[in-house]
């Protein structure tokens, strides 16, 4: 077995160490290889995703992500910026079902901005289709307009599209994790206004005559994003395009409160998955040792559980960051009064110690 | 002066009838018109939004709009379902500046479902786009993908785009209504992925070269989502497309724990206005006499102020209002323990005694 590993940029290198010493701790074989992308691969060698990190991507079984990105970059032409690497891996290794679960631990509820009651316990997982929609729609650019408001005015446009089996796809993978959990699935679209969503609607029904014991609802996207904010805990899994998913993940994210402890996965048809956190690479804090690495930790016991097929350690690691949460250690980003700061080095030194 | 009532479906009668009696009260010299529009119109005449409806919305200074939608009309063909009523106003009127301001009362800060401290005296203004963007953007429908991920596969396809001129006007819009508040526009976009919203960020930014007196910044609208929820308060005016902007300032409105409470205006270049509450027709509560009227008769405000040039009418119509809520008056949505529970009559009557 082999797993990629690509810190990436910001907190990114820091983070992943952390994660790799827990990798190791845990006596199973696989090889790793490092490589640089995002803004660190474009200073080194021009590209964020160079094609010697794409190669080794594609060989590995498992690319444990770090994060890319920093304002410094933020001139370059949109091809030769960081975040253009992950839509790159996305696309080039078809990673099409990104999970994205939003957790509050017990521990940790107070740090939500949302009332506890309306967090504790939370447990969503949000399904996001990750190499269709208006991504990577083709055609897509600047023009003079022949029609709309404007004829003859510059514009500029993209294409939002689905096709039948992408949708399918995402859809049977959104009821099959639902069955491993609490049998429910909102799928989120704009039917009544686009015609892209109103064919997802009409695709994710007819998959779901396949799993009559999974519950399945339908709701709009502004009202979802409503409905994250009420009632969070009435959802199980979300599943949604990429775009709306973009956006709902994130604010599900931020409902927790600690998205500093949230993993995510992205996988494609052979199980092949990248692994990263679901924050960024906040180059605010870089280099200063204290990003929390749990959620990087985590991603990687997602990636023992649905790339490497090693349940058993996952499980173990999930289980140390929680006895580690339970023993009052903190980061920054989820500290508060009565428990104790620790930095990033120590952070995973702790849940080392815990396995 | 003319104003044209559409209260729609649902509720919508009955929340229109009180910010009528309300305007009433108020002695100033204008007609109305009423005409039915959404599911109470397609059942009348076949149509959600018929000619004769239509012309009045037209020839009227502005409309007092209810709200639309049902789920008897849920399996009708899209063109024909209530909101197209709505989308139709937008179009042909030329409803391009969307204000939806996402305020919370001093006296209603623990409906939030966020903590206290995070929302209390909360005052956003978003401004949404809504004339172009993926809701009016051609081409659209179904077909045979040519490329993509299969071709040959059955697929739909909407297309999102922004002019020159659409993004220019509404930035002004932004940039005035920050001189008079809090002078600072936050420009949300997704210029790291979409051809639409680098264009969008370049027009706002040249654009802000006339408004050196107001601050700007950009976000992405997935940070945005998670802004809101994190520190909503760091926010004065938002600017953004149609389909961001339906989401966001639904969000946004949600935080505030008290969506039955805020009013919308919809403007064209004239200054002619739609003006609505920010929630839904509520068909599950519609005719039971419980429905907030409060959206509505701020939108009334909203609507002497924007459109019918009588400011102080708009004053005083708000400050009845929060006297309404001083005075401990909740219709169900927003009651709490130690408040006096009232109908939607009582409420609208109570306003109209506190003029
Ligand atoms: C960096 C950006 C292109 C990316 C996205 O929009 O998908 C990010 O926001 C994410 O969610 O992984
Ligand atoms: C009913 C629907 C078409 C509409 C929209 O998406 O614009 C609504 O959600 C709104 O925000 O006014």
């Amino acid at each position: 077995m082999k797993i990629a590993i690509l810190p990436g940029d910001g907190i990114g290198t820091e983070i992943v160490a952390e994660a790799v010493k827990v990798l190791q701790v845990l006596d199973l074989s696989f090889e790793t290889e490092t490589a640089l992308v995002g803004g660190a691969a474009y200073e080194a060698h021009g590209h964020p995703l160079p094609e010697s990190t794409l190669k080794l991507a594609r060989e590995a079984d498992a690319i444990l992500f770090g994060a890319v990105g920093d304002w410094k970059f933020d001139k370059l032409e949109r091809s030769l910026r960081p975040e253009q690497a992950i839509l790159g891996l996305r696309k080039h290794l078809g990673l099409f079902a990104n999970f994205r679960p939003a957790i509050c631990y017990e521990q940790l509820t107070h740090a939500s901005s949302l009332k506890p009651e309306l967090v504790a316990g939370l447990d969503i997982l949000i399904i996001r289709e990750l190499t269709g929609d208006i991504y990577f729609g083709q055609p897509r650019g600047r023009r003079v307009a022949v029609d709309g408001h404007f004829p003859g005015a510059e514009e500029a446009f993209d294409t939002m599209r689905y096709s039948r089996p992408e949708i399918e796809r995402i859809a049977h993978v959104a009821f099959q994790a639902a069955r491993k959990r609490g049998k429910k699935v909102t799928s989120v679209d704009k039917a009544n206004v686009l015609e892209t969503f109103q064919f997802w609607k009409d695709v994710v029904i007819e998959v779901h005559a396949q799993y009559p014991d999974v519950e399945l609802d339908h709701m709009y996207v502004d009202n979802a994003a409503m409905q994250l904010v009420k009632a969070p805990k009435k959802f199980d899994v979300v599943v949604t395009g990429n775009m709306f998913g973009d956006i709902l993940s994130d604010e599900a994210a931020m409902l927790t409160g600690s998205i500093g402890m949230l993993p995510s996965a992205s996988l494609n048809a052979a199980n092949q998955g990248l692994y990263e956190p679901s924050h960024g690479s906040a180059p605010d804090i870089a280099g200063q040792g204290i990003a929390n690495p749990l959620a990087t930790i985590l991603s990687a016991a997602m990636m023992l559980r649905y790339s490497l097929n090693q349940p058993e350690a996952a499980d173990r690691i999930e289980s140390a960051v929680k006895a580690v949460l339970s023993a009052g250690l903190r980061t920054g980003d989820i500290w508060s009064e009565g428990t104790t700061k620790v930095g990033t080095r120590e952070m995973g030194d702790a849940v080392v110690a815990a396995l």
